[in-house]
């Protein structure tokens, strides 16, 4: 390479970044900036061929055309996979302390499920019954009364209802609410380790990398409470094989729930009508005030 | 931001990088671990809240979704807008000093247009008639026989055939040869410059940042001869309003052509039937080995 060559590609660049010098809004010049800026860096760190471009393209453009707009979401899976929205979610949960730790939202989420009273069983399909219990309190250890809970899992074959047209509509999905202790009651089953699609782009980068594709067991929850910063997080199963490598990064240590063997004699369900035997975690959720 | 909090974060960075160290080959395992470094960068320096990601994630799915597979390749569109696509072909066109610079391909191109003799119209619909001649030479100016000019430009509507389904099949789209002395002779009319589509997320963006959408008037070549490096490039019209401002970085100095007028009653057409008057255009193309 030249200087005159490395001038030239330097140029490239600085025209780029300088025609977002009159964005709409300050914000908006900065992202698309240091966007640009970094693009090109890597661009230029790689010397990135032709035939490399254009399967880049392809790549992106196979994302896109894997995005179902209901359930399958392949950039959010691209995002998690790389590990950007681990990073995301990092930087704006900082200061936190006190609060429950977050986790990856993910691309299985759906709006509008069933309402579920206290301990309802959102588990239509087969699975080792579980009751998953806890409270919602304040940083100050108060109980949070009517916070919602969205509540999220895989069925026993590794994948969510809507992602898996066969199961009934709502399995395993449900808005639960705490009670007037800040109580909420779960009726469900155990969740269990599976791999995120692999039939897509992600699976194919997957495949390059020589990366496994699995999840290690998890409980998805969105918590909502007026006043609260809104809590996307997991609880993860604590035997799981996959703790230490989670395929999109997502694993925190405050996150991990043990299920415990109730004997089939059991009568602790908190007075809940349980099947036995059944397994049985807790967990206290603490939202951060906005 | 505490320590904590900056270690933590370049921890999930570190991970992510990490996570392609077994790729199946070194180059795949470069170019993932520098993306994802790189990727990480911008994320951390602009802090991204949640909701831009989100916007991030909804702008690459649209710009996915907008791609139809045939003839709007809105991912390449975003390549060229931001850039990329001008440094990706930089990079690439080091050292050819002696031959024709080159420029963005774009994504109008249709393979398997049809072939057309020498000076063939293939102007089927209205415009100032144009005959564009020259040569196609290797570096020493030795001329190259049986060269296969592959052709595209916009109809007077500022739309390509294709991506504009009104104009007929082939229209101001075929692909010539030069002759035994490396001659070509392409019918056709004066290029327009035309913005580039902003229906889709691109125009959007191009929006959010105040740019404005157009490309200065050109004509598009894919020139291919056995043994030599396929050179991709445009010929601009060198009286163009946007050739300081062209919407995907795209103008060359040494890739501008004036069409000249040609008095109604001049008879140089070459031994072709022009229709007068009509304006004329000449340029060498200069091929290098491989």
């Amino acid at each position: 390479m030249t200087d005159n060559d490395k001038t030239a590609e330097a140029l490239i660049s600085q025209q780029a970044v300088d025609s977002f010098n009159a964005s709409s809004s300050p914000r908006y010049q900065q992202i698309m900036q240091s966007l640009v800026k970094h693009l090109h860096a890597f661009v230029s760190e790689v010397e990135l061929t032709e035939a490399e471009w254009f399967e880049g393209i392809r790549f992106l453009t196979d994302t896109g055309h894997t995005c179902d707009g209901l359930v399958r979401q392949e950039f959010i899976l691209l995002s998690d996979t790389l590990g950007v929205s681990m990073l995301v979610d990092a930087i704006n949960h900082r200061h936190s302390n006190s609060a429950t730790e977050t986790t990856v939202f993910g691309p299985f989420y759906i709006d509008g499920m069933p309402d579920r009273s206290y301990g309802e069983n959102m588990a239509l399909t087969d699975g080792m019954p579980a009751l998953v219990r806890g409270r919602v309190l304040d940083t100050q250890g108060r109980p949070l009364v009517n916070a919602v809970l969205d509540v999220w899992q895989t069925a026993e074959n590794g994948m969510y209802s809507g992602q898996d047209t066969e199961q009934p509509f709502g399995n395993l999905r449900g808005r639960y609410r705490t009670d007037s202790d800040g109580c909420f009651a779960i009726r469900t089953i155990v969740p269990v380790c599976y791999p995120i699609p692999t039939d897509g782009p992600v699976g194919r980068m997957l495949r390059a990398a020589n990366r496994h594709a699995w999840r290690p067991a998890h409980l998805h929850f969105m918590i909502d409470v007026p006043g609260y910063r809104k809590l996307v997080t997991h609880l993860f199963n604590s035997d799981d094989p996959y703790l230490e490598s989670d395929a999109v990064f997502g694993v925190k240590g405050s996150l991990q729930v043990t299920y415990q063997d109730r004997p089939a004699h059991a009568a602790d369900a908190g007075g809940l009508d349980m099947p036995l035997p059944f397994k049985s975690a807790y967990y206290d959720f603490v939202m951060e005030a906005e």
